[in-house]
Parts: C-alpha cells; structure tokens; sequence
C-alpha cells in the first residue's frame, strides 16, 4: 500500500468519456491498495475558450481577474471527474486550490507555490476517499486566486506528492514515456526507463515537452519520483529519479533539439568591461528571452558577440541589436533564423572523455557544418542549419547506440 | 451619495459585449457618486451547458460535485467585469461567494445564506472599488462550495445589500418592472411604480417571474429595498417596499397568472380524521409539489378533496392518487389538466369590501366557469379552463381599472 499522486492532463481529459476513463483508472489505483490523490488539468480547449473571451476585453486583462476567469477551467473538471467516481460507488473529494490551501505568492498568471496544508487531503484519505485537487491555482497570502501560468498542473502534482511525502507522482500525458528523441523524427527511438532530474531539466527545456522544466526542479529539490505515463495505453513509462549506483551508465541519454531559434551576431565590438550587458541588457529589457551566448577571445581590440533568441523574437532582437550597434560603434550585425539547436544530454558523459569529438565528427561525416558549440556538464549543444535537422539526430541517435534493441 | 446593490441576471450578462454594457452602468453610478457593489449571474446558457456536461455522467450528480461545477459558471462573469472595469480605469476587485464568506447551509443545490462577513467588501469600497460578487453561491461551514439554486443570485444581492446596509438593492432584468399583469396578454398593463412586498410574493409565486420569491422574503425581512429594473433601457422601475401611508391605495395592484396547473379530485372519500394526510402524504412522498388545496364541507358521511400540481406532474400525481382511492375505499378519482389559475393580488383588499363578488362577476359576464376558489387575505385566486385564460386576465384587467392611463 502506497500514497500515489496522479496528474492527467488536458488531452486526459478532454471530453467526459476522457474524464470516465480517468476515474475508472483512479479506482483501479485505490482497488490495487493504494491512496489515491489526483490532479487535474482543465479540459483540452476550456483554457483557450475562456483567454478568447479576456482578449475580447482587453489586451492586456487584469491579471487577477485573469486568474480568477483561468482557474475555472479545473474547477470544472475536478467536479466532473469527482461525480464519475462518486457515480462509480467510489469515495471522493474535490477541492479547488484554495480549498486545500496551495499557498503562492502573488505573482498572478505565474505565481509560484510556498506551501500547501496537507491536513485536510490526509483526513479525506483516512476515510478511504480519492481525493482531487485542481492543478496550476492556488491563493495567495490574501485569499486571491492564482494561477502558475501554462502548464502548472504537473508542479501541482509533484508539490501535493511533496507535502504528502507520496511515494511516486504519476504524471499521465499523451506519450507514454521520456524517449531518446523524438520518436517522429528518429523512428527507432527508445523509451527510457529512467532518466536523471538533471538530464530531465535537459531534455524539457530543449524542447522534449513532456514535463514542466517548474515541476522537475520541484521533484529534484524535495526528492519526489517522478513517473511519465501515457492515459491511453499500458505500461510502465519513465521514472525520473536521482542518479543511483546502479543505473545503467550509456554516456548518452537522450538527443534533444529544438527547431524555434534564430541567432544574432555583433561583429567588431569594442571589447571592454560592460559591453555583454550592453548589448543583452537592452534585449532583456524587452522580455526577449535569450537561450545561448557565445563570446570568443578577442582577437584586436574588438570582439564578436552571438546569441540566439525564439524565432518569434528574431525581427524585434535584430532591431535592438542594429540600434545597440549604432550606441557601441560597432562594425557590423547578422543574424540568422534558418538554424536548429541539436544537443546531447547525459550524465554518463561527466565520466566518459571525448564524447564531443564524437559528436563533432558524427556531424562532419554528413557534411553538416557546426555554426556554434556550447556545453554543459551533461549537455552538448550545436547550432546548425535547419536543413540539417533531421539528418543530425539522426545520425547521432545511431552513432551513441540509442535506437531500440531487441523486444524491449 | 449612497452604497448600492446592482444585480445583474443571465441575459444581462450574456455575452462580453453585455458585460461591457453592464460595466458602463456600474462606472456610471460610480460617477454619480455611489458605493457600488454588484452580483452577477452565468452568462447565459453557461448554466446548461455545465449542467449538461453533469447529465452525461449521471442521472442524479453527486450535490457536492454539481455545485462546484456549476459555481464556475458566475466565476467567469466576475472576472470578465473585473477585467472590463479595469480596463475602462475603474478600480474594481470581483470575489466569489467563498471569498467574501457567504456562509450558508450545507444542503447542496438548495442551499440558504446564513451569514456574509462584509469587512473585505467594506474595505474595498473605502479604497473607492467597485466591488463585483459571484451570485448564486457561498461556502458552507466547512469550506464546501454551495449553490443557492436556480435564481439564487437576487438572493445574494438581497443578503449583500442587507449585511452592508445598503440605501437600495437594485435588480437588473429584462423587463423595467413589475407590471400589473403580463403585457404580452394585455397590452395595455401597466409598470407599477411601488409594490409591497406581501403583494410581490403572490405576484412572484403565481407567475411573475421576475424576481425569485426567497429574495423577496429575504428582502422584506431585512427591510431591503429592492428595485425592478431593465438592463437594456432607461427608467424608474418597480420598488418593492413595505406599504406605507401615502402609498397609492388601489384595492388590486395586479393580476397573476399560471398556465401550468393541473387539478386532481378524489370524489367520495370517508370524511374522517387523516384522510386529507393519506391522499397528500403519498404525493408528497413522490415530491410533488401541491399548490391549491379544496376540500368542501362533507354532504353525508364522504367528503370530495381537490387539489392541483404542476402540469409536469399530472400523470404521475393521478397514478399515485388512483392507488390511494384503492386504499381508502374512495368513490372515483378526476382530473383535468387543461385548466389555469387566475388571480387578483391587492393589500388594498384588506380595506375594499365586495372585491371577490366583482371580479366573479366580472368572469360570469364573460361567460366564465369558475371551477375553484382559493383565498388569502391579498389575493384571490381561480381556477379556469385554460381557453379562458387570454380572456378572463383582460376582463379584470379593465374591470379593476388597472390600465396604463394617461401620459403614465
């Protein structure tokens, strides 16, 4: 008998057969001997339904009735799913954020959680009740609504497994796992039966959308399992744990990529004291968020200065750039948004030497020229052209021995 | 400068242009100087669309589980106002019922208000904010989500405008008033300017839809007055107030009527103590509810007992009532389900003689059957055959001089 939280997504509970599948799940949980504590996102499409009407308001809405309109998205779905069990013969509770005070700051739209009163899940879970919590709100200090911004219900879920000290969080998405890549770009990508939070925070935020980068850091720090599942079909998923002796120790994991970035480039700057700050101050101060930098040593007295932002940004950063250019007397500015970000990750590569020149040279045998490198201590990341996309993770999927073997 | 109430119903709020219009009202009366504070329904058809998502789980939804579903539905007008007001530069914070502790009962669905702890609310209107309440729903003493039922929000506003001591509690629809009878059966019925309270609660419960007859109660309880008025055009309305010296003294203020009646008679039933509890009880037992009761005095031994239902519940009351004949050895069971109540209401009554004998007059003229009477001390009521109805409201309209008359 194990306390286990479970978190279903939107596309789990799109429809109210979706949210009959959930509940007949749940009960097959607590049938098995275990407590049971869900979270819920709000029903696929709900979200989008209720910001349309906001931004026929506003484009800018208030914030706190933002969240106050957002946060009944899982309020609906908490009382649906709670009425399936309750129809089922099972013992349930729902509760709203609030209602089992998921304490957060007041940061509306993407408040962050401090604390959350366990007590009252406990007593539900003595009297043998499934108890439901609505995923991405809670309140703050002064008993406002909040939300945690998109995709908060899994730190819903891994924060409530915290609190009740669960002895796994079940996250159920559409994928049935954490794969060596994606499986539409590699087709023999494998599944992995466990991946570290490092290597997790890795692959999330390079563009493996499994998980909320938020909830994996929240698991790593207060030592939650992780598990992704899939809603739809059967099977064990991906633990995400901390590194153990044991584990199976392949340098690489994983291969992650991402096809949204475009680079920028500062020629013949100045190079002196400040000049970084310069040049990603006046990008940051227009919320341009900015993913690689790259500064080589100087070969005069002037230096080159690269970074790459989302594609979305490319025109607005390439205008600040010609603007900061201008400001510094510096010689020139290019830009590209025709390039992809292809990286390793893997905690295997801190104890295996040369796995970059590997990489580098896995690239090299297709023709696939390299426009930047940076690295990490479990992650190597290359830019290159678009056009190579494919073709790269493909070839490095094959080179580090990461395609399904056998019947596994 | 005075704190007022506004409530504003489903159609009022049905779209976001309609919460913009109502915005504009609010930053109006704002303007004018007055503390405002609001309670809104769900946008209209939201309710349904809820309640049908609940239907497609089950027949009888958990009462806990349906009312935090359905609750969503005016969470969603707060915000959007919210955000409207905001957006036009009017300071303004929206709360559901839980946030602003309306205390009620524990009887899900049906739930009565109890308490509403009005500091927060105070403390915002002494910041200058619109304050926007979610109607409908509180929370009950144990931090369970409850609903008022349908209509609950006239409630709300009522019991808000009596916790703040508000100068008026004013109740958008869309008429402009209660009317002396249905304008779309006489045409020339007229908006009365004042009404008491004792005379609404016969209008409301005899088909006058305009206002839910607990806030009426709640309202003459609290000495609130309450105002009918339209969201859609300009004027005065109908106050609801207590009845007053110079109150225009007219023996009737309107005639009501009900198109869903259905009367039961059970002919020949032992005139002895309980038998009126044996033929009600098991009616009762299947929740019908009861309106008119008749029973004549007894002409031998066996007596005849009359009453009439919702036309809804017609078959099911006569199936009930043929079983209960069965049992008490009774002559014979009649029914008929093509018959509707008229009715005159008047505190006037009190001090006009004569005022039944002139209205079955009026009816007898017209050829009109009377087949019951029923009365109380502000109103009397009569059951006609339905293809009377058109034609018996209009001849008392005249007969009582109820007409619009004048520039009026």
């Amino acid at each position: 008998m194990a306390l286990i939280v479970q978190k279903y997504g939107g596309t789990s509970v799109g429809s109210v057969e979706k949210i009959e599948n959930v509940a007949e799940r749940l009960i097959a949980a607590r049938k098995a001997g275990h407590d049971v504590v869900v979270a819920v996102s709000a029903m696929s499409g709900e979200t989008n339904r209720l910001v349309e009407m906001a931004h026929q308001i506003s484009d800018n809405p208030d914030p706190r009735e933002y969240d106050v309109l957002v946060s009944t998205g899982e309020q609906v779905t908490i009382a649906l799913l709670g009425m399936a069990l309750k129809e089922r013969g099972c013992d349930a509770r729902s509760y709203t954020g609030s209602q089992v005070h998921i304490l957060t700051d007041s940061a509306h739209t993407k408040a962050r959680i401090l604390d959350i009163d366990e007590a009252k899940i406990r007593a539900d879970l003595d009297k043998g009740r499934i108890v439901i919590v609505a995923g991405f709100q809670g309140q703050d200090e002064h008993g406002n609504i909040t939300t945690l911004g998109r995709g908060g219900s899994d730190t819903t879920a891994v924060a409530l497994a915290a609190a009740l000290k669960a002895d796994e969080c079940q996250i159920y998405t559409d994928v049935d796992g954490v794969y060596t890549t994606d499986p539409r770009v590699v087709s023999d990508a494998r599944r992995l039966e466990k991946i570290t939070f490092e290597e997790m925070l890795e692959m999330a935020s390079l563009g493996s959308k499994v998980l909320q980068i938020r909830a994996v850091e929240f698991a790593g720090k207060y030592n939650v399992k992780l598990r992704v599942l899939s809603s739809f079909k059967e099977g064990p998923g991906t633990l995400i744990t901390y590194e153990e002796e044991n584990m199976e120790q392949a340098a690489i994991s994983g291969i992650a990529f991402n096809r949204d970035e475009a680079k920028l480039t500062i020629l013949g700057v100045p190079d002196q004291p400040g000049v970084a700050h310069s040049i990603l101050g006046a990008i940051g101060d227009a919320n341009i968020e900015v993913d690689m930098i790259i500064q080589n040593v100087a070969a005069d007295s002037t230096t080159d200065f690269t970074f790459t932002v989302h594609r979305n940004d490319y025109e607005r950063a390439l205008d600040i750039l010609n603007k900061t250019a201008k400001e510094l007397a510096a010689r020139e500015v290019v830009g590209d948004n025709a390039i992809v970000k292809i990286s390793l990750v893997g905690v295997g590569m801190r104890s295996h030497a040369g796995i970059a020149s590997q990489m580098f040279k896995a690239l090299a045998d297709e023709g696939i020229n390299i426009r930047m490198i940076s690295t990490s201590e479990i992650k190597i990341s290359v830019v290159v052209d678009e056009k190579y996309l494919e073709l790269g993770v493909r070839a490095l999927h094959a080179e580090f021995g990461l395609e399904e073997v056998g019947l596994n």
